[in-house]
């Protein structure tokens, strides 16, 4: 993903950027809820952003990401330590699991498309990528709720594997009829955050 | 597995699909305990399913059955789908710790030694695979417990890696003495299913 | 590492069998604090002995080593053995949170230095080897914690993850500079050791 050669590449690759962004302050507000110090609140940060992508490559068995690009460590450790203060300052207002869950919307939506994209690139079936889409997006969020000991989002009723799902099938579905992939990648994603708000909004 | 060439790899093609369904089952049972509702518990059934190979497979460095395949997946959705409305019916009576233990053994009868066969295939030493069977068939059931926040079964004190083991070892065994796999398969499934349902009884 | 080619060869070994025993008897603590019966304990002490180094081969793709060598599951169900009456005899003197930590340190230095210097072998960079470390020295007690259901070490508060982090760099940065593998390694351990155990001490 560090290549930038068509609009394709560059708009995962912002798409990793807001994942990972986004899931580093799911991992801050959740370790805050969890009463941790900004130790524990970095680690857990930085967790959350690679863990999805981690089980990803895994299953792929292609090279985990951020054992070749440093950025995506950094920028999860970068957006903790930026983030902690901000956090502790408003304090009740923000730690509530919402605000969790809407951060987590932002990160499962952009690592679902990117997840899916990434198993496309190394050649699996369409039904494939779309799953590993959907374990990409889902996976840090599930080690995030592990390792605070809170019942996983996953798991909790709202629509969310199918949002993410919906979401990897609509874009794998849409480049099979070669639909420009900047257009497919931003339908992928509104679907998914479109569900999982509404999904929020009406639990 | 796909292909079936023998009596053994038929066995043991059956055994997959008893394994998918039994833990399909146990993390319908256990989702419907932990008070999931139904996109929740179809998503436990099924990563509890496919939780154990997908170890088992990333530990050989093979590819993932559920990535070349996709029955394993739809089968413990479906499983999934048609189980819940059963479960919900009889409710309180069904959804104890018990039926879920007993849905368990099964699941970890069968794909205890399918691990085994699985890892044997890939030239593993004998001891070797005897211990990747028993990490098939654990795997399941510790994800499924850690997403349930319940104590894992096999720290249970019931005799149960143990049973896993003895099933596996003696799977292992029979087939370097030259025993039909036919045979050697369901003696490695009886003997662990024979244990860790007379450790249920007498628990 | 089965050969021992050189002194650092040598003294790596010799931190894989402390660390083997260390995270061994962190988990028969735990296991015995949690109130398992001995089979559970034997087999959580095993699966934090060879979790952290099992989370390292897989993200490094190279064979997981205690599939090819039977020393680590062995000596790690040995000290289970050995340790599970000695914990039960001493009892409630023994089996607090500080004596799990203290075992965990000593694993935590051990294995940390141990999984960088792997990493190294494997041709990764310098930080990601020293991140490398950092996994490969905390994931053993993360799965402990995560399965005995307490609170992981590593999101303690305690400076944990960071003390690691300290001793794998140093380590990294020392080979780097072209110090004996026998100094990098003692000065790489003692750090993370007296960083813990400075840690534990003032909490």
């Amino acid at each position: 993903m560090g290549v930038l050669e068509t609009s394709g590449d560059t708009v995962i690759l912002v798409m990793e950027v807001v994942g990972t962004v986004a899931f580093a302050l799911s991992g801050v507000m959740a370790g805050a809820r969890a009463r941790l110090d900004w130790l524990g609140v970095v680690v857990l940060a930085v967790v959350v952003s690679v863990g999805g992508g981690t089980l990803r490559d895994l299953i792929l068995d292609v090279p985990i990401d951020w054992l070749t690009e440093s950025w995506p460590l950094l920028l999860a450790a970068a957006v903790a330590v930026v983030a902690i203060p901000v956090v502790e300052r408003v304090g009740g207002d923000l730690d509530s699991r919402a605000h969790v869950l809407v951060a987590d919307a932002a990160g499962l939506a952009a690592f679902a498309v990117v997840g899916a994209d990434v198993a496309l690139d190394q050649g699996v079936a369409a039904w494939a990528a779309a799953v590993l889409g959907v374990v990409t997006g889902v996976g840090g969020g599930v080690i995030r709720d592990l390792l605070v000991r809170r019942r996983p989002a996953v798991l909790s009723g709202q629509i969310y594997a199918l949002a993410a799902l919906a979401g990897t099938s609509l874009y794998v579905l849409l480049l099979e009829v070669d639909v420009e992939p900047l257009v497919a990648t931003w339908l992928g994603v509104l679907t998914i955050l479109a569900v999982r708000l509404a999904a929020i909004h009406w639990d």
